[in-house]
């Protein structure tokens, strides 16, 4: 008797597609990240990996991967959770910034130590700027609470409750668990489950669009560390496209 | 202190295009419906009814309305519940058929009797035949309780409780809820809503892609019959299109 999780990081944004920083800015899927989407659902379909239930962030760009990828697997019915603790890491006030440019401004170092590392944040974003998410109506509940900055260690912090008390409950019941979101909160995830060290997370990077299946055993621990893709082929090519982010 | 309430029919599917009676088949909006539902949501949007929760039928033409048109007023986020209480009327064995073509065939009296009747539902489908649901995975926990053919009235039974455990219980925590459903699961809620009788409810329409937005007052009652659409204009030209359906 296993468990079985299926990962999706969400396809390209229109954000991405223009290599800005966007953490909690709550942009659409670019066209291109839409088919990733499509695609992705298709290959559930094909494989037979047929989610019972789906778990999203509260960002447009996941929830819409959802529910393509899921209207192409046929399973558009099935039930729907959606907690702000799946979303993006939020990039502070690197959030609108373009990429490239923000490597020239500060150098290699510290881009890569904003990116990759896994306890210090970019700075806070201002309240009340454009791209804060301090007066959304869907953070309401968190009041003061809402992130104005993250690093993966704040990512993981706020992930794992949800894992316990949202995730781990539908896979204890039996059912086949979908969770569509973003890649460093699927990171955080990943770290958890394979138990990868503090340094060796800044190396790993998942691919979009690329449905990952973890096995987990009754103690909920991965039957093969670091999962199965789906499409092995294509998603290290996919993942390989995202080490090379910000990069010109 | 009023609850507010917002009922959307779905824009047109690939079947309504076509003149086929669909019920419980599950067939996606035509081009024409995704615009109705994006139209829908944007009136949501630009009039200020922003819905907390949104719950739909487990039929993708309710899905995808409640998708687009949510996405469409930013509440993309809002938490959602699907249930088969909110599904079509099945149309039994005339599902699949071409409306025009039984109304020929059966004449205008019984066509009338099994679009309108309130108590006399369509011959059953034959299990295992292609427009059956009886081996859907989604109905699996009906068992054998997944219905051959309904009339209207047994559309009411069977939503009846689905209005008290599900929808009633957000009403009454204050939030705006948004119902995503079919012609006849909104008819047997405006029916029970407005105190409709069994023979008047054959009169009324409800338009499609057209938010109809009901205040409750604390006993769950209109606090105006029929609720208001918002946008009356369009709502009536598009009921009475609704009316002529099967008109050749």
């Amino acid at each position: 008797m296993t468990y079985t999780l299926v990962l999706l990081r969400h396809g390209e944004s229109e954000w991405n597609a223009k290599n800005l920083f966007t953490g909690w800015v709550d942009v659409p899927l670019s066209e291109a990240g839409e088919k990733e989407a499509v695609a992705g659902g298709e290959l559930l379909k094909s494989e037979g990996v047929l989610p019972d239930v789906v778990h999203t962030s509260l960002l447009r760009r996941a929830i819409k991967t959802a529910n393509l990828a899921l209207d192409a697997a046929d399973r558009h019915w099935i039930p729907v959770r959606r907690d702000w603790r799946l979303n993006e890491r939020h990039y502070g006030a690197l959030q609108g910034l373009d990429k490239a440019a923000t490597r020239d401004k500060y150098g290699d170092e510290q881009f890569m130590l904003w990116r990759r590392s896994f306890d210090t944040p970019p700075p806070e974003i201002e309240l009340g700027s454009e791209f804060s998410q301090d007066q959304d109506p869907r953070y309401a509940d968190l009041g003061e609470d809402v992130p104005r900055t993250e690093c993966l260690k704040d990512v993981i912090d706020r992930f794992l409750p949800y894992w316990e008390e949202g995730i781990k409950p539908d896979l204890a019941a039996g059912k086949t668990v979908l969770v569509a979101a973003h890649g460093n909160s699927l990171r955080a995830l990943v770290k958890y489950l394979d138990g990868i060290s503090d340094e060796d997370i800044a190396a790993v990077n998942i691919p979009t669009g690329q449905p990952l299946v973890y096995e987990l055993d009754e103690d909920f621990q991965p039957v093969t560390k670091g999962g199965r893709y789906l499409d092995e082929v294509a998603a290290k090519a996919a993942a390989e496209a995202v080490a090379n982010q910000g990069k010109k």
